[in-house]
């Protein structure tokens, strides 16, 4: 099938070494669940806990802890993850289960100890301005025994000072885990290979980190095959891709291209018509108003607001006004 | 909106030099035909047309010319490209035209004088084994005053050796142009750079070297993006990806990434709603199927067949079989 020539024509046998080396966190029902507002329903998730178990998949983030543990109106029980929902749908695994905290929507009374639930990873996300606030949130959870990742979101939109700054913070906090996010999908593979360097050098060798790429501008799968070759540690990824707006890397993608036998793409290929039907109705994934925001380096939000009208795909005029050729009262969208 | 990270976060000075230099090749009615049987209408064509030179593009790509000039049952105007056809969408511009032409599936004779035709650019598309028909073909439309182009498909599927010798062929034929062509969506960007380089270092200096990517592995454009940064002269894009399976490198987000004063987008975003029209019933771009195959290597024909019936999605047995799991009796996707 000559397939032998991709392997021969690759000029550098690091990136087979570095591969090996990868875990992978899927967090399909996290950020997917953005999608649908955590509605998934149970043997669906007990269904996707059991394919990725079966497929090697090193973490499973299922949705958020928030402040009282109550969702909001129209949210799904994977909003809140309480522990009764959690324990049914999950059994025996090797995989580690995670959880979400949005720095400033938590009070550290609302999280167990990680002793008295089945989630084992907490995932903190928070801005670089909320720096101090999810420093303080790191260190109740330390306390109560889970292994930490840290997410500092939207981090296109600073400077390289700053991202400076909050990474010798975390280079001092003790935390496992750090992700590159790239909430507004606006990075290309160079500003990839940097970053990843800038994380390494900051964090120090105890400190893994990894990546979180959305699909803007089709290089969700991309960034991540960028930052597998600069060295990462874990890698984020969806079912195909199910995340918010353009979404996210495409678990089975990244999973043929570990091409390693600690992970088996197949029982995720069983997932495949399920989320396909879903994305009938949700349609997140690559469309050209994500790449507008993409490109913009902006909040995907007016793109996930036009996808959800029927002009959605009427984007000169979007693109036009945030170019600065129409005038501003001129509504995105209407040119 | 923190533009200016992403521009200071860039390591590479010269990645902004190499675009500068780069020309764009829309193949939309050419490849995207593949998809309708080149069944566009002619006001369709002539609005591709206005908005492809609106936007700057610098070849338009409108179909094949064939033996005999004769249609097969079903294929509609774009598969013979008549002249009358063609002057009839076109008007005043600085972009040129190109048509393709398959080794084996025409006569010189059918090919008329470039002073006779709006067609400026001829593209030979050949594989490696016909390579003797294609350098005849070539001298031949040389000859006739075409500025030249020559694609040899399937470059995943050969041996170093066999792409060496092409390569050393076409070296010597005084072609203008020469596409790396990844038929089968094969190629992930550590392939793309090692191939530029083979490609630059043995055609020489007087040869252009573009390329034509296929989006089965969501690499299209991230391929394209790594042959950009090694250095090639040309590059494939078509409106949203258009074409066969999987598709092709999306021309809005190329000339985005460009971000050059030469090309402008909004044109292209103008044809953004008709073409997603066209895709709800086309389904070309990024599906699991085509995963299958680009992971393979192999020709995307079972993954669009499978595209074609109603259980497309149910891929786990297609990929079973294809990994040697399923006894090879067993049809690919009844598992």
């Amino acid at each position: 099938m000559g397939l032998d020539y991709r392997v021969k024509c690759c000029p550098d046998g690091l990136v087979t070494d570095r591969r090996r080396r990868i875990r992978v966190l899927d967090c399909t029902i996290r950020d997917g669940g953005i999608c649908n507002d955590w509605a998934f329903d149970k043997p669906l998730v007990r269904r996707v806990f059991r394919a990725l178990s079966e497929a090697g998949v090193d973490y499973m983030e299922l949705g958020y802890r928030v402040r009282g543990g109550q969702a909001g109106p129209g949210e799904g029980p994977w909003r809140t993850c309480h522990e009764d929902d959690l324990q049914d749908v999950i059994s025996e695994s090797g995989m580690r289960l995670c959880t979400m905290v949005d720095a400033g929507r938590i009070d550290p009374a609302d999280i167990p100890a990680a002793a008295d639930t089945a989630t084992k990873a907490i995932r903190i996300a928070t801005y670089a301005h909320q720096m101090d606030e999810a420093l303080r949130l790191l260190e109740d959870v330390q306390n109560k025994g889970y292994e930490t990742f840290v997410n500092v979101m939207a981090i296109s939109t600073l400077g390289p000072d700053e991202v400076d700054n909050f990474l010798l913070q975390l280079g001092r906090s003790g935390v496992d885990n750090v992700a590159i996010v790239d909430s507004y999908g606006a990075l290309y593979p160079h500003h990839v290979r940097y970053l990843v360097h800038k994380y390494m050098n900051y964090l120090g060798e105890k400190i893994k980190v990894g990546v979180h790429f959305h699909n803007n501008q089709q290089q969700a799968f991309a960034n991540t095959i960028a930052a597998i070759d600069e060295g990462v540690d874990f890698v984020d990824a969806t079912v195909m891709g199910m995340g918010r707006g353009a979404g996210n890397c495409p678990l089975e993608l990244l999973l043929f291209y570990l091409d390693n036998p600690r992970y088996d793409v197949a029982p995720v290929l069983d997932l495949v018509e399920t989320f396909a039907e879903l994305n009938e109705a949700l349609r997140w994934g690559y469309h050209p108003p994500y790449a507008i925001t993409g490109y913009y380096n902006l909040h995907p939000k007016p793109a996930m607001d036009r996808m959800a009208r029927p002009d959605r795909y009427q984007v000169r005029g979007m693109y036009e006004q945030l170019a600065g050729r129409l005038p501003a009262g001129r509504a995105p969208g209407t040119g």
